[in-house]
């Protein structure tokens, strides 16, 4: 399965929004948001950290974002006569709109950019942020869906992907899931998110020079090498088939840390074959399974997709999910304390090993 | 004030506890450990992730470490007739020792060393880690210490400096301390830990990397320029003395951020005079009252002092204190989710001199 119609409607305030059909059905972009929405906030400003190096986002507008509302009032299930959410229709299969609250926008003028002192440059926070429905069943969850709907959900990223990489200024598409309320989920409603970055995220700057300095030595793929190693040794692989391998890292920073790499080196989801994913989603949710029958209860994770830069160094990225939790134990959680948040230095509680082991034996 | 005596013992697993006597007094040493410990676990790991070229700690024995106990079973309070503690004697002023529950140590042979893969090697965590404990006051905090007590703490933290500095392999020593139950902290006595790492921690090696390109270019050190170019904005500035400057960083990452910098450029603790030190405790201890009047409540913290590498770049470093929270309203948590956890993209909600503004005017 997967789309089979793409209906663009715009929201009361001008933002876009895509219902993304999988049966052939026109009648959603008939139904007008009734809302009277504010104008969209002013963008977040970058701000260079020149200690570090690092762009850091501010987004001020973003304090007042829509925090834990009542069921009958989540802004991500379907409208009703009673309610009117950020979804116009009265049913949709998979939809992606702006997010209100964005971190970075392409809704302003460059001109903007002013600057803060010599040493801390400031530009307008271009890019573009959406949140993506998996489902239009506020109850549900990613490892509940079928097979057939998480290739739909590829199909859409992929598609999101490559709208959003020819947005000019846009480094990076990063499409990602927080999912519980110990990771700081707002909405409880299964959705994911795309962040469209006008910088290059830091991790993604570290993974560049990484796989950089190895080709120059080596000649070879640095992704390509460390998953054909972790295939080999096998003793962290949880899962596998034709085109995909879910692992967890040798040097895993979280308790419990799995990464998903299809066997081919593509750059992002839109270069995946049809084969690839539709092979994806049963892979994926047997990982998402187990995740949850670690500990009896949903557990927390952030779901991210890796994928190649748009710009320089785009050969080098190597398309791959990250997905950890910062669940070390049934009551316990592992937080980012001073070693984490201050130093950058990870300390994990978990040997990966043990962690591949449990997951495997679940 | 600071410690007039020194006194060492062992503790009965062969950890080392180090009194640090205000008044001249020499019976502390007497008591002895009365505890059957278990022998010391086995050191953690170090594993090197090839993806992002960074070492990850990998330390299992930290899953079973002492989780919130009830007040009268504190390990870091004075040991009691019916109870005994972390600190065999009755009353001390501070007191540091050897962390039960290690991220890295000194006491295990390098031999030990093997290799996981060609692409991921392993290495010993060698290293110490170490709890200071501020008061004996269980119910006490850092924001409640005297001026007086507050310079000990620094006179201790700068004789551990140097001693952990001399241990082989280490190369930088780092004193932090977390507070609340909202950072993830296991004990409520107020203490803070000392770690020294066997390798430079990420955000020290990108601090190095800018700070050496910085001066390459200009041959000028940067955060004395950034100190001085704050400190001339005055918009972020706190509080200020003769010897340190409070401010929010200009691009600061967490909700609430403040660096407190000494004037003068030193690499670390033990190079700063007694002036310095005595200046130091009158500021910090204003900006903790400031942080906790935020909200009307005890503010989650982590407070860090970075400091120059012990090996190559010492010349590059600038002691200061980073003190942030993850609080950003008075109900409100800032999370790390999934731009700040998986891709290092800093997204911050509050605008640094507002910050600066509301801290000031409490």
């Amino acid at each position: 399965m997967s789309f089979t119609s793409r209906q663009a409607i715009r929201l009361s305030d001008g933002r876009e929004l895509i219902y993304f059909n999988e049966e052939k059905q026109s009648d959603r972009a008939k139904y007008a948001d009734t809302r009277h929405l504010p104008p969209p906030p002013p963008t977040s400003q970058l701000r260079y950290d020149p200690l570090v190096d690092e762009w850091v986002a501010v987004a001020a507008h973003r304090q007042t974002r829509t925090f834990l509302p009542p069921s009958d009032a989540c802004p991500l299930c379907p409208s009703t006569p009673s309610f009117a959410s950020e979804i116009p229709a009265p049913d949709y299969d998979v939809v992606v709109f702006e997010n209100q609250f964005p971190s970075f926008s392409d809704r302003i003028k460059p001109d903007e950019v002013t600057s803060l002192t010599e040493l801390v440059p400031v530009r307008a926070g271009i890019g573009r942020c959406e949140v993506i429905c998996f489902t239009s069943d506020h109850n549900g969850s990613f490892g509940k869906l079928a097979p057939s709907r998480v290739r739909t959900v590829v199909d859409v990223l992929a598609d999101r992907t490559t709208e959003m990489s020819a947005i000019t200024g846009v480094a990076q598409v990063f499409p990602f899931e927080n999912r519980g309320v110990e990771i700081g989920v707002t909405l409880h409603h299964p959705h994911g998110q795309i962040y469209a970055y006008p910088t290059v995220p830091p991790r993604t700057q570290q993974m560049l020079r990484a796989a950089g300095r190895y080709r120059d030595r080596t000649g070879r793929d640095l992704y390509t090498d460390v998953l054909a190693a972790e295939r080999k040794a096998g003793v962290r692989v949880i899962a596998e088939n034709e085109h995909w391998t879910a692992y967890v890292p040798a040097a895993s920073r979280w308790p419990y840390e799995v990464q998903v790499a299809p066997h081919r080196k593509v750059p992002d989801l839109p270069a995946l074959s049809g084969e690839e994913r539709d092979a994806f989603g049963p892979l994926y949710l047997d990982v998402l399974r187990r995740f949850d029958a670690l500990f009896g209860k949903p557990m927390p994770y952030i779901s991210a997709w890796h994928q190649a830069v748009v710009g320089e160094g785009r050969e080098l990225g190597y398309l791959h999910l990250q997905l950890f939790s910062i669940r070390r134990a049934a009551d316990k959680l592992k937080y980012l304390a001073g070693s984490e948040s201050a130093m950058g230095a990870f300390v994990n509680d978990i040997v990966p090993e043990k962690a591949a082991e449990t997951l495997r034996a679940l």
